[in-house]
């Protein structure tokens, strides 16, 4: 059993022996069921470097969004020296460290695709270094140009028609956690000490290519821990051995994530579920007199702060589908733990304090594990911050502890993970509205004319029969998730050969769990209009070469989000379906399937690709987003509504099942006081039920047209709202993402 | 059925409907029963060329061994433009294409090892690329780092004892031949052509790694295709279409190899079975008038110059396992057809000739595939050859045809290899003679007092009982085999990873066989060494730590090389035993292993390592090279010996049994026509017998030591003897290596 100087007063063994992070935070955390009043104002170094930040970010609008960006230095652990959010005031930064040597500024990651780095440059007016360019061409094979090289003919179409779309295969595949509160609990040569020993312990007679695989993984994992020793130094800090305060604490954790997001640009960069973790770090060191409340305010906030400036150099394409620069610095506060302890700490609410010490913003996307036996307090303060800044999201710890344990960090927008124990492999979302349709149509794709799907039999009748559109359309899914599937194993496994995440495994479990995350898109269309076939009369409009082009829906017919169990079991079919076919494949490294009902804002994208359907949603309009039901779908009111996605069981959609609603201050009451009140009911009454994800947005219509039409607004600089699966700056959406958003159902009533 | 008019006049269809170059040579070849006076005198553009090649060489020796190195271009491809023996006399190459922009200029390639290319180049007083010093370490790993990144201790220790030596881990592993004749068949397109249809065939539902990794190679073939094409255009040549006559086919075929040496820089890159191929090109354009027998042999010449050409930039310790600069360009004359017919063409001829023409040479390693059915005059002409210029090794044909039917290729020294249809995985060899050490000492090496082997119980009696011994050395061996087959599978891994052989491997099936090759060194040591224990009384000297470090050997024993069945049958018991023991193993890819007993001039540096064997060899000397007797323990003549190695089966070595023999002229005969015919007579006997291979040296001890004391005489500037695997000049030796070459039988009797 190690013993460190730096665990003193700390409880427990099991972490001790060997690396259990989990068992420490549960042998030494500090329940606190108390209210908000604690809490600190911001420190004067906060305002000051939050001021200069604010500033950055101002001229990094005026700059179309990106304020510089880096094109001879290949980003990694060791490309930069210190940097500092302004070197003058650098003794003010409780927590140091910079993705590159400049704030804001973004990194060159030419490992995913050379060709979109250097793109992300040249849209912005930067020219890409030429020395590069001939070594990420010449000499070293990019993830992307692995992918290409084997991509099949049947998979680039179903790529460029979009029925399969977001794929990593340009980037970074993100979606891991690496337990970055690893690096402050046992420091890296210890970490190196247990890898070591992994890697020995993979030595066996008869080795064979995946051992190969794994050696080699951890040799390089190794490789990641020495170096980011270096990365600490270079800013004055020994992170070989444990932290031995909070300050230290925050600094390590931060550096491990640091070395993360120098490496690695995955879509989602997310940080993990640190904060009761440091609260107990916290707490020791206010019991032994070294730290006060302001100060350990002033930590959280520097430390989410950096977390604000997390920056990656994406081209056009990229931004259409998660509009808005996110990153998915996803941080989690409050669950219950096995034992039945909430373990919500003090530390929880100076999290979410941030957002009122610093004002609203989308990053860190700010999670809570919810359920209803958090302290009601607590409860209450998440309440009224949702209300005043839309900036944070719930998830059901009741469904999700049961799955993956009272340690499992948010990977991206609501999908859960084990921390340190597991890394998910990331798919994007198949298109199983276009699928209907190329179900009807025999594979052929409305839009480009091709056939894309299996040339099968279409449907030639002027009616659609419900029972013919099943056969049809299961045949259809079966071709589509097989393809699918193929087409990520292709992925994931280019992605390990050419972009593997050393840094990020560094930090993980060597003999790690791996799920394989799907995703679908379209969900509550395609519940509509099956139901609209089901139940009405749905005329086929066919053009000249007989492919249906549009539809004709006579009658009335029920639909998903008003607690309609005629739609809503059509729904959980779907669901079901769809992920039994997913699990009837091989996927890579023998990982687990799952699913997501989640599209992020490419759901305007995902729609403009997508032709006329049979609920009546016309060609090139946007889908509704997540497992939303369709704008104007719901007529019920908000509870209707959440009733009907709390139907769809989480154990068959892993990945989560993101819901945004977005509700009046009036419908929720007329005061304050009685706003929380509501809201907190709201929020375990849903979840209750057994629903997974809730994005809270309280505003009204008027507010988001009045910030589309005036962007220049003080008040709207920071505006933010929660969109499916993160948060965004509402000024930041592209116009036609901002009709989309006011499009959206805005609850006056519940 | 494709049908070219560059084919025209060519016999056959299946050739045509598949690439099959095989079925071609069988439908269009001419066999040639008469003698060699149809030859004709080097033309004087030939005397020309070679007299600067000779000049080039005398400088490249007076510069330490390297006339130039390349050391800002990486070897690629299209790394040069043209290049030539003479700019000023370009127009007399019948043949063009150089590795590099200059004759015997060795090219940079980083891929294996960039350390081994950097010493390489310091070697030799050059100052390696900064630049591309930072490419192969800092953005693109190599075959060398990807090896030693996963290796275990145990095989690490294994390597640095030398128990498992001369593994391919810093560089090509080459002993991959293209089927070079296919770029001069069908041109580059047509190969293209069924690549790309190779290529989709591998799509299908559920793939996996291995399919994706495939898949991958496949794209890097057609790539490498496709380059090639840009390089035969720097030339002048349009290769996409297949060659229209002699002259064509011929260029087509080296760039076809010129692509192989540019890319890969393995010990063994051999030319293959050209000859009978060509032969139907230049008979149809002598029958047509086109071409004289003058041209003709030209053409050869000049192709031949480009094969004694080939270079590689080497390191001292590489140098010291193969000696004299060889790159085991193999190329073979004769054989039998599965048909009966004897393969001897005019054309098989000529490249003996080229040994007349251009005198002797250890390159391209000219090999003659022996059968006493050859024709009578074919076979005396190579026992002329081989009695004039010592350059050439004979192999039986009459055994490798059932295995490797009619079209195999030589791929290294003595491996056959199926061409166009195989590839081999190369893997040095294990020392069976420290081994037997091992099994004495419980895994304790003898010379660096390390535990090497696991740690049996050692023989602890003061005489060795041969039971004990036997079962101690099965067990040693049986640990051998299993981390011997283990450390080349993580090799084959990581060159397959970082090193892959495109620009070979297009010109091979896609669908391709895999053999597994090993080898043994010590071979004969071991034989006599387990007799002496079993026949005589051999007492052991221990050290103070109980470590057997000598022997005394009281009483005669059989020895191997005398024809005598009692130590003989310890030669087979051995060979089968240890081939038992690979078999058992998993081996990469599913390939097939094979074993070797061939040791090239490594015998010496082996020797080094390895303790006082029971036999009487005392720690240090040399161990005899592959599978010949010890040195001195052949009593009874030539053909003893000759039996004696004949009765190792070749089906439990199909990599290869290595015999070198060198017979005083005298011992031949007393005249020059009495000599060939019983060299030939010689030759008959010992393969109808089933022997496997001979290298034959026809010369007296008296000139090796004049050579090897007077290096500057003019008549020895291209001495060139065979040496176990290939052919040297003998002044290229150390002179360690050439006391041991002085110090083997020279048989003066048959």
């Amino acid at each position: 059993m190690k013993q460190y100087g730096q665990w003193d007063d700390f409880n427990g063994r099991l972490w001790k022996e060997d690396i259990d992070v989990r068992d420490f935070v549960q042998k030494n955390y500090t329940p606190y069921v108390g209210d908000e009043s604690f809490l600190a104002e911001p420190a004067e170094a906060t305002n000051q470097l939050w001021g200069k930040l604010q500033e950055l970010q101002k001229e990094e609008r005026a700059k179309d969004g990106v304020l510089d960006m880096e094109t001879e230095v290949v980003s990694g652990l060791t490309a930069y020296g210190p940097g500092y959010i302004d070197k003058k005031t650098k003794d003010l930064e409780q927590v140091v460290g910079l993705q590159t040597d400049k704030p804001l500024k973004r990194a060159f990651m030419p490992y995913g695709g050379i060709k979109m780095a250097e793109q992300a440059c040249t849209t912005y007016g930067y020219q890409p270094s030429e020395k590069l360019h001939e070594i990420f061409t010449k000499y070293h094979k990019t993830h992307n140009q692995g992918v290409f090289d084997i991509y099949t003919p049947e998979m680039k179409k179903a790529r460029h028609n979009k029925i399969i779309t977001g794929l990593p295969d340009t980037y970074g595949r993100g979606r891991i956690v690496g337990d970055y509160r690893r690096v402050a609990l046992y420091g890296i040569d210890f970490l190196i000490e247990k890898k070591m020993e992994d890697f020995n312990e993979t030595e066996r007679h008869g080795m064979k290519g995946t051992d190969f695989r794994l050696r080699e993984e951890v040799a390089d994992q190794l490789k990641a821990l020495k170096e980011m020793k270096e990365m600490a130094a270079v800013y004055g800090y020994d992170i070989s051995r444990p932290a031995k305060n909070a300050k230290e604490a925050v600094q390590w954790l931060y550096f491990g994530y640091l070395a993360a997001i120098k490496t690695q640009n995955g879509a989602a960069m997310s940080v993990g579920r640190i904060s009761t973790f440091l609260d107990i770090y916290i707490q020791r060191d206010m019991e032994k007199g070294l730290l006060n409340e302001a100060q350990a305010q002033e930590l959280i906030d520097h430390l989410v702060m950096k977390f604000r400036m997390v920056k990656f150099a994406r081209i056009p394409s990229y931004n259409e589908l998660f509009s808005g620069d996110p990153v998915w610095a996803t941080l989690e506060v409050a669950g219950i733990g096995q034992d039945g302890r909430p373990m919500v700490t003090k530390n929880d609410f100076r999290f979410l304090h941030t957002l009122e010490n610093m004002g609203p913003s989308p990053e860190p996307n700010l999670t809570v594990l919810y359920s209803s036996r958090l302290p009601e307090s607590f409860k209450k303060y998440a309440s009224h911050i949702s209300i005043a800044t839309s900036s944070i999201q719930y998830e059901n710890d009741d469904v999700m502890r049961p799955v993956w344990g009272d340690d499992y960090s948010i990977c991206c927008c609501v999908s859960a993970t084990q921390t340190g124990k597991e890394m998910q492999f990331f798919g994007a979302r198949a298109n199983l509205a276009k699928c209907l349709l190329y179900a009807i149509n025999g594979g052929v794709d409305v839009k480009s004319g091709e056939q894309v799907g299996p040339a099968y039999k279409p449907i030639t009748s002027e009616y659609l029969d419900y029972d013919e559109v099943l056969d049809k359309y299961d045949a259809m899914m079966e071709w589509l998730a097989k393809l699918y599937v193929d087409t990520l194993n292709m992925i994931h496994y280019m992605h390990d050969k050419y972009y593997y995440e050393a840094a990020e495994m560094a930090l993980i479990d060597t003999d790690v769990r791996r799920t394989f995350a799907t995703g679908i898109a379209g969900f509550s269309h395609v519940v509509d209009s099956l139901s609209a076939i089901k139940y009405a009369k749905v005329k086929v409009i066919r053009d000249e070469a007989g492919t249906a082009v549009d539809f004709e829906t006579e009658g009335d017919f029920p639909r998903y989000g008003n607690d309609d169990d005629c739609a809503d079991d059509i729904a959980v079919w779907l669901l079901k379906t769809f992920m039994a076919k997913l699990r009837k494949c091989h996927t890579y490294r023998d990982s687990e399937p799952t699913t997501s009902i989640l599209t992020i804002t490419s759901n305007v994208v995902y729609g403009k690709a997508t032709g006329s359907l049979p609920d009546g949603r016309k060609a090139g309009e946007p889908l509704a987003p997540g497992a939303n039901p369709s704008y104007g779908a719901e007529q019920n009111g908000l509870l209707a509504s959440l009733n009907s996605v709390a139907k769809l069981p989480y154990e068959e959609a892993l990945d989560g099942i993101s819901n945004t609603q977005t509700i009046s201050p009036g419908a929720l009451g007329h005061n304050p006081e009685e706003r929380i009140d509501n809201l907190t009911h709201v929020l375990d009454g849903y979840f209750d039920q057994g629903a997974h994800h809730l994005n809270v947005n309280v505003f009204g219509k008027e507010k988001l047209i009045d910030a589309m039409e005036h962007p220049e607004k003080e008040e709207y600089a920071n505006f933010t709202i929660r969109v499916s699966g993160y948060a965004v700056k509402f000024i930041d959406l592209t116009r036609e993402q901002q009709m989309d958003v006011i499009s959206r159902t805005c609850h006056a009533e519940m």
